[in-house]
Formats: C-alpha cells, sequence, structure tokens
C-alpha cells in the first residue's frame, strides 16, 4: 500500500508502485494547507459557499449564518484564500467567493489511500 | 455544486441534488481530525507507514529516518491512533502501526467536491 504519493521514485529505478515516502518540503507544504482547513467556522464557510447557488456567495451572505462578525468572518476567508481553497471577485462594493473545486479535489487526492 | 456534504436534506423535502450545509457539530469533528494530519512530522510518518511493506511499522523503525527522539515520534503516532487514523499492535516489547485506510479515505471524500 502507499499513501500521500507526493513524490515518486523515476520510473526507471524500482519495481512498479514503489513510491517514497513523502519529503519533509512536501510535508510541511501540505500541512500549510490543511491548517487553513483544521477550523470549525472555515470548514463551515466553505460548505456555505459551496452550497450556494452557482458555487458562489457574498461575504455579505455568509456573517448572518455564521453568526461572527464580518471583520471575522474576512479573516477566515482570507486565510482560506491565502490556501488557495477559495478565489475572491470583488464586484461593486462587495467581495465574492468561489470554491477552488480543483485545489480541493487535488488535496483530497493526497490523502486518498491507494 | 454541492461539497463537504455531511448532512443532506431528507429525500422528501427538497429537490434532487439539494444538499444542507455542513454543521456546526460536524464541523468541530473534522475539524479535530483535520488537526491531527496538519503536521508536517505526522504527515510523514503517516506516509512512511503507508509505504513500509505490509502497510505497517514498527515504532523502532520510524525513529532513526524522521530524526525526532522515540517519544517524540510515539506522542505524534499516539495523536493519528486518537484520531482514528492509524491502529496500534503491541507486539512483544514494540508497538506496530498500520494506517487506518477506510478512515483516511472517509476524510478524503468528505473534502472531494461534488
Amino acid at each position: 500500500m502507499t499513501l500521500l504519493p507526493l513524490v515518486t521514485a523515476p520510473d526507471d529505478c524500482c519495481a512498479p508502485g514503489t513510491r517514497e515516502p513523502m519529503t519533509t518540503e512536501a510535508a510541511e507544504q501540505l500541512a500549510h494547507t490543511l491548517k487553513a482547513i483544521a477550523d470549525p467556522t472555515r470548514l463551515r464557510l466553505l460548505s456555505m459557499i459551496a452550497a450556494h447557488a452557482g458555487g458562489e456567495a457574498c461575504v455579505c451572505e455568509l456573517t448572518e449564518p455564521v453568526g461572527l462578525s464580518q471583520p471575522t468572518i474576512s479573516h477566515h476567508l482570507k486565510v482560506l484564500v491565502e490556501a488557495g481553497l477559495l478565489t475572491r471577485e470583488k464586484r461593486g462594493v462587495w467581495a465574492y467567493y468561489t470554491v477552488a473545486t480543483e485545489a480541493l479535489s487535488a488535496l483530497a487526492a493526497v490523502l486518498t489511500p491507494r
């Protein structure tokens, strides 16, 4: 069984299926992304944006259901944008957020046992 | 698009495909599991155990490649066992660890966009 195969051995060196464990650098990068979502409020924000019509939500629509102040919500959204898990677009006075499905799929794929 | 659909609406209430965002309780539980793996050393340990012959490793085999003391390694392994991501079996003087592939698959599935 191999898992978290961020680094694969070159094709010509090893038996088929042989993979190297994760490097220190890869582990640090992955831990950084996981820390961004290892927070209940940020998980709920991701989930709420994904469940929203069109997969996009305005920050103004997220404050009331989450029950925190807008600066707090904006901070959490910023962490998710910086981790590459949300994209942000300013339209008029409001910022709109969309889930970065490819980044989230890649994260899930790294965690999937093979 | 729906995501992280830990809570689905009852079949008889909503349009097909409609899902509710994650509840506070579900988000807290998931954040707890994610925190267990949001650490570079623990990610490397998981990866090393998974890459090991038979998908199992003795704590005595993990100390040297990770380059930390055995008590530190044992602490990290304990966090992963408590999160349900590793199983532990004592045989003779050593503890052996196996990746809980079903739990890890479930974690990956929750993060996969749909």
